[in-house]
């Protein structure tokens, strides 16, 4: 336990005094948006806002916050949807977006070093203009930060042919709540050199360090993508001609829109892609022609109909349906879900969680889509009449059909505080129990984003 | 700490009545394998053997053992080159082989679920016959055990085409030294629930869990590969080779060996491949006929000379060559060793420690060879008139060149009890420290495996 010798208020003017009046914000100055991410769940103003621009200052804010007893919420692009990153009462939230910035790229080796709080579209751009291609994407990626990125360990859009950020990840830099820095910048692919704390950090929601730099691996820019959209008769023929997909042709992304969600977007875009609603819409991406794979595939009876892009700006009218950009604005209120399950029980398990959504609450509507390829189901919820008590039992139905087919409650958003009553769907007492030996063994003081996740 | 409620002679006691006498050996009874990994470094017999044969037994033994406060050493197939599975005085040895097989497989959704005492070579063969591969190999696949790739996140050498043991694992079922099993088998390949405690226990040497059972991803059976040693005119041809190999082809391996490694191995192996040993030899293999890319590479000055493998059997030797599995009865007491770089540094590190042990003892020669694709190299130090000053001398040398390069002092092997004194030219103190608090939130009592790595 850290002893509290300094007490909140001495410990502020502390890190006004490091930080300067850019690097730490008090009452009026600090802005809205750091109250909650995406979820818009949070509630809470933060008592301070750090903003330190050096691995430095986050080492002195840090050790200053513990020895004061201050509780620390890390934020990055605040984009997450679990709740992660908002802070509680009287807690400090800090944020790495000051100190951002590729410090290396070496497109030879295919490695690149970046700050933190650089956004992702920016380490896309720069890896771009070098001739390589930054492995992550995702939706968010006009506004999530590399930190951000490896404290959920994001998945996104390309997973199916580059993995996650855990796959991609070959150094790391944290810094503790004591304020110890770790740094472990290094490029090797291989490194079995004691245990790989990076390993247990990814994914960890700010619970264990703060993220300070990384270093990623650089992939070749791909081949010209080429994009489809394919209308199936049923959700049954989608593993059928995934599987079909992965063995013909280099591919890139296998995305899927279950009706009620296409209908959705396509009211919200102001388009309509095919006469009739398909049984589930599936946007193919590959690094070769289509045309001949669709024939295929529609001769054999798996799509009922296909729209090659023929254009770029047709392809990304083809993700706007499926990013959903303007859902939220749409549903207000809505929750978001995010959970794992064998590729083979999703038809069965979207209608039947459809169905007991419906049984609940007629008012509800829940709409599935998602990254078919790694086993990943996105579903938007929006009761717009149901009290607690409503939601609450539209969230076990969700839930309950994962924990029935051994799935996880999240593939990739994480747990935050959102999911955090759930957990025991998919971790048992005792792993909980050890994930927060663990928590104590890098942050002794339960300093660091308290109440998360666990 | 645990409290050490039974005395030694009565826990063996009470393990003998739990696990039968094919389960608990004492005396004459162990055999002499289990005193020491392939380093051949083990001094000690354990003072008992324990061979459970269902994870039920597996926990009730631990139990056991540490309400006695017995030290247990994880055993699988003793093929490390660490000394990471030998037991020290007094210690039980734990050994996995009689929980042994395939528990499930899955060849459409490409998953095998594995029991910890499977020998590699089993799992391979078991998912050839589904129409599958296993995605990880390496030379001991005749004894190394799945439990033990685990433990030592094993590389080998497919690494290039479907990444070390990390990368192929999605579930893994765990004993604590208490008798606590976690089991988290699922198989999605994105699981964002807390804490993913299976990624520190990858690696850990055995110090962490017992590992019991796993899922593992299969991959679908490559194309025909097809293989050729190259002859470089120098090892610093060796990038640029390597990076237009990876451009142009569907590359399988790229494996080097120096002058000194080829020529002693052509030695044991009554083979000759070249007129004139070439600057450094590669062994290339890949999922596409390698004619016109040899010829390119040829044109162009990168190579001097080919030999294609013109049979399966032509390229097992090219293979017998590179595994050199007769080095260890040629050169007793040879030390073995294991290191990251970065591979435009290789060759300059390669002539530099080369020539540093040559100065230190000229009877004394190292032999380079590996996994160059990884940044991975290996060496063989055989100091046949070498006293423990002078071999520390020559460690010093290999591995100062690594920390002078940033490189990791274990790409692979692990740091068991060989490497661990030099365990502080990889990671900081800071580092270290965390792992042994990361170690003690999984063994508080510290009986697993203690005195390795850390
Ligand atoms: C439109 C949209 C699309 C999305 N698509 C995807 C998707 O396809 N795949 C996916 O995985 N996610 C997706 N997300 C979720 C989200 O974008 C990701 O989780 C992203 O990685 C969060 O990054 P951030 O910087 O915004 O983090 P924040 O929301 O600021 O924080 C998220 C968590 O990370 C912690 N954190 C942030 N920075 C640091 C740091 N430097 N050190 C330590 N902890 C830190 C916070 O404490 C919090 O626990 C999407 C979100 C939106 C809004
Ligand atoms: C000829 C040869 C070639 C090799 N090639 C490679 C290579 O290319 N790449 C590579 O990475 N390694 C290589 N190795 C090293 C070795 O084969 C691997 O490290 C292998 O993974 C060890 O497996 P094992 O079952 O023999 O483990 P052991 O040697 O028995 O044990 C190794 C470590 O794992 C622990 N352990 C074993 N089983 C368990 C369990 N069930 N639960 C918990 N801990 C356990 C032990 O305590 C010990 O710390 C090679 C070795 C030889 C002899």
């Amino acid at each position: 336990m850290t002893t509290n010798t300094a007490p909140p208020s001495e410990a502020l003017s502390r890190l006004a005094a490091l930080l300067g009046t850019a690097g730490c914000m008090t009452g009026d100055q600090i802005p809205a948006a750091c109250r909650s991410d995406a979820s818009m769940t949070g509630q809470q103003g933060p008592v301070a806002l750090l903003r330190p621009a050096s691995v430095e200052e986050v080492s002195q804010a840090l050790a200053i916050c513990s020895a004061a007893g201050l509780c620390i919420v890390p934020q990055g692009g605040m984009t997450g949807l679990a709740g992660a990153a908002n802070p509680g009462k009287g807690q400090v939230a800090l944020s790495m977006a000051r100190f951002h910035g590729v410090e290396a790229l070496d497109a030879t080796a295919g490695t690149i070093t970046l700050r933190a709080g650089t956004i992702l579209q920016q380490a896309q751009q720069q890896a771009e203009a070098a001739g390589a291609l930054f492995p992550i994407d995702l939706g968010a990626r006009g506004s999530c930060q590399i930190g951000g990125l490896i404290a959920t360990n994001a998945g996104g859009l390309r997973v199916l042919r580059y993995g996650t950020t855990r796959d991609n990840l070959l150094g790391l830099e944290v810094v503790l709540a004591d304020g110890t820095v770790l740094s472990h910048l290094n490029e090797a692919v291989k490194d079995n050199t004691g245990l790989d704390l990076k390993q247990v950090i990814l994914g960890s929601e700010g619970t264990l360090a703060v993220v300070t730099r990384a270093v990623f691996r650089l992939a070749p820019q791909p081949a010209p993508i080429h994009s489809a959209i394919c209308a199936l008769p049923s959700p049954e023929a989608a593993p059928d001609l995934l599987r079909r997909a992965r063995e013909a042709l280099p591919l890139q992304a296998f995305e899927t829109m279950w009706p009620s969600y296409l209908t959705l977007v396509e009211g919200l875009e102001q388009t309509r892609l095919f006469d009739e609603t398909p049984g589930l819409a599936v946007l193919i991406e590959a690094e070769c022609p289509l045309e001949n794979f669709l024939e295929t595939a529609f001769e054999d009876g798996l799509i009922v109909d296909a729209l090659l892009a023929q254009s770029l700006a047709e392809a990304q009218t083809f993700w706007a349906l499926r990013e959903g950009h303007r859902i939220d604005a749409a549903l207000p209120g809505l929750m978001n879900f995010d959970v794992s399950l064998p590729i083979g029980e999703m038809a069965a398990y979207v209608a039947e969680t459809t169905a007991a959504i419906g049984n609940i609450d007629a008012g509800a509507a829940v709409h599935f889509f998602g990254h078919m390829a790694d086993g990943n189901l996105h579903a938007v919820l929006h009761a717009p009449g149901a009290d607690a008590a409503g939601l609450h039992g539209m969230e076990a139905a969700i839930y309950g059909g994962i924990r029935a087919r051994g799935g996880a409650i999240s593939a990739e958003h994480g747990i935050g505080t959102l999911k955090r009553d759930w957990l025991e769907h998919s971790r048992s007492a005792d792993e909980i129990a050890l994930m927060r030996r663990i928590k104590a063994a890098f942050d002794p003081g339960g300093l660091l984003n308290p109440g998360k996740v666990f």
